[in-house]
């Protein structure tokens, strides 16, 4: 058995963002050698998620404004009298998870057609990581 | 260390349905000889999911209809200027998440007295696959 | 390979709650001796999830309001024909997802620095069990 871990970080320009990371965990996994097996992909930060779907403009513009209608960013969260103003931010990782499993076989990335995984950014503009790790052979 | 893959095709007659697959998930288990381990059940298709609760059909129709209440269509996002209608299945598999894992215990899906794992379409009636990767010993 | 399972049993006093498990989770690790893998957390009955979020009070009381509006009680659900009054602690369960697999990296649990992992209780005052289940080497 093979167990092979990396962290990617982030520090993205804009508050919120989708950023595909397909492409950077396709590198990971050739390092790894691993032919068979599961890679989890989980954002570090309680701010942060990964979502697994359509590599699509209009619809990334789509999934942004409808996280912020399920879980809109409000003056009144009683987390912002610790100081912090991002606990909408919190929720969001929540609506949309914080992590995914990818299935590795015969040496690929095992997703359908359309699949790709995207880090979803809630509060960016600082360095934030995620972690991903391989288990396999 | 043993890896088994199998894929489960749906093609539902409905747009929207649940279809409980723990039956299939369990033959698969039983093909793989794994007596401890994980399965990762995951909806290789964006606009399905996979959601693990309870078999009782008033409960499914809350569901479906809580879910069409919190990402519900709409003529207007802008995922659907790519000739596409099915924005709102894109999110309803964000929603519902769009994989689960299930535990292997000797030989077993170990699952709570409960715990049923279904197939979540949110835009059927053509086929779609589902990968269910299983890795243990 | 090694795996290693356990069960964590919970009776809240309150219905809906969240309980910090990452000490317990630590000590489980500990027992099963592995150094490198995954650890999947997941609620086995279906009325409770699994959260990996901030240990910050106010927040967990904005978590759980947030959770309430989104997936609220409503006497009116189908599943309540059957006898039952707990409709949404389906949904809430099905919002904020039933698990979480956490890496081990050198012999810990590998978390961000705020990351702290819940079980969240949607319809608590009986006996209701998690599984941890290990897999690594």
């Amino acid at each position: 058995m093979t167990t092979y871990t990396e962290y990617l970080w982030f520090n993205t320009d804009k508050r919120r963002d989708l950023i595909r990371i397909t492409p950077s965990l396709e590198a990971i996994l050739g390092k790894s050698g691993v032919r068979e097996g599961l890679m989890l992909v989980s954002a570090m930060h309680i701010t942060a998620g990964i979502i697994v779907n359509d590599d699509e403009q209009g619809l990334h513009r789509d999934i942004m404004g409808w996280i912020e209608r399920v879980a809109p960013a409000d003056p009144s969260y009683e987390h912002h009298r610790t100081g912090e103003d991002n606990g909408d931010a919190h929720l969001k990782r929540i609506l949309v998870h914080h992590q995914a499993i990818l299935p590795i076989t015969e040496g690929r990335l095992d997703l359908g057609p359309w699949e790709q995984c995207f880090y979803a950014e809630f509060d960016g503009r600082r360095r934030k990581r995620v972690v991903v790790k391989i288990m396999g052979e």
